[in-house]
């Protein structure tokens, strides 16, 4: 069974790209470069889809930064260091991307239409990411009502779409443990938004605290690199 | 009051501009170049853009021709020519792209969130393109409902998106005959599917004969340059 995988090369998605494996899916990745800051995460998503053995791997760009509006994307607006993980979750922090799950979703759906897949993978996660409208169940359910309107296999009832985001209630210790169970190399993915030049992650921003904790909660040491001196360890 | 105007530089998509310009409407045009097989079509984005008087007109790429699957973005499945309107009507074309209008949509809700605009005009028709399954109302009362689950103005209930299909129930001498109304100079559009190479449009795939059929059904002389001789007329 074919399924699409929207892989960016960070912990998560790569987490949930074993995930699909583990229960048969033959993988089609997808990478979507939306003008985020840095390279490393695209050179993550390749090392990743190499290691989870996929069929296909798309990159595809999609210059979000055009419209700017997200630290992400928009050099100008600088990336939050140090927030306390309660600061994280009670608000829309500014490296949210308009739009971007919409996005990452509806390409996700034109790739699936043209292999025949009815299945869609992403690590997104309401636990971490609160804050982020788009990373709520009932985002989801809406974007698969969606789905089966908005194509040709729908409407015709020869595909019926199906979201899948295993992540979604998990802690990131959880994820960590799970990824570990099932083998993943984490020295292989990405998660820093604010990366040094030589690739070592900052280990102060909001993905870094995030992953760090997840790491700390699993009782797995991080292989990644880190600025020193590593924050609150 | 700001708006996103999704402008393909087609017959519909100009129409819709001035529409929504004679409601009073800023413009923020947006035009997708998703691969398909020429160039004509983004020259007519930009004249009809200027002559919209749009405060911004972004020009964003993505290659949906890498997913493959449709006529419009694959060289190697042929352009049907000369169906009739009910064969039209009856299936889903091969120039069907895959999620195609999910995929503008979302890209035109990032834009709409980052300018502060609640409203998203596009050309979209039911009465041509009923083959389509994303150019039926439930798609877009389903995307309107996605919308407003996705952005962190929807969330915060700060932008309530809304989704302006005026030509949705509008046959194609309709949409005509209310473009001549407001002005618009249909000389600047481009709708063929199959142009030639010196720009003159096929008048025999399926976008010239609803477009011919329609300027007949208003009464009007399509001013564009077609490719003798003009088939049924």
């Amino acid at each position: 069974m074919n399924a699409v995988l929207l892989l960016s090369g960070g912990l998560d998605s790569t987490t949930v790209g074993a995930i699909a494996k583990s229960q048969g899916f033959d993988l089609y990745a997808l990478t979507v470069s939306y003008g985020q800051r840095h390279a490393f995460e695209l050179e993550a998503a390749r090392r990743g889809a190499t290691a989870l053995g996929v069929v296909r791997h798309e990159f595809l760009d999609v210059n979000l930064a055009q419209f700017g509006g997200s630290a992400l994307t928009t050099p100008t607006i600088p990336v939050p260091h140090g927030r306390s993980e309660e600061t994280m979750g009670s608000d829309i922090p500014v490296t949210y991307v308009p739009a971007r799950n919409t996005i990452l979703l509806s390409l996700a759906l034109a790739f699936s239409e043209t292999i025949g897949a009815e299945d869609i993978f992403l690590g997104i996660n309401h636990v971490d990411y609160s804050g982020y409208p788009d990373c709520r169940p009932e985002f989801l359910r809406a974007f698969e009502a969606l789905a089966n309107l908005a194509t040709k296999g729908g409407v015709e009832g020869t595909l019926k779409t199906k979201i899948h985001a295993p992540l979604l209630h998990m802690s990131k210790g959880e994820i960590v443990r799970e990824g570990v169970r099932l083998g993943v190399d984490y020295s292989l993915t990405h998660t820093c938004y604010d990366p040094r030049e030589d690739g070592a992650s900052c280990g102060e921003c909001d993905a870094c605290l995030l992953r760090l904790a997840g790491f700390r909660e699993a009782g797995v040491v991080d292989p990644l690199r880190y600025a020193t001196p590593l924050p609150r360890d």
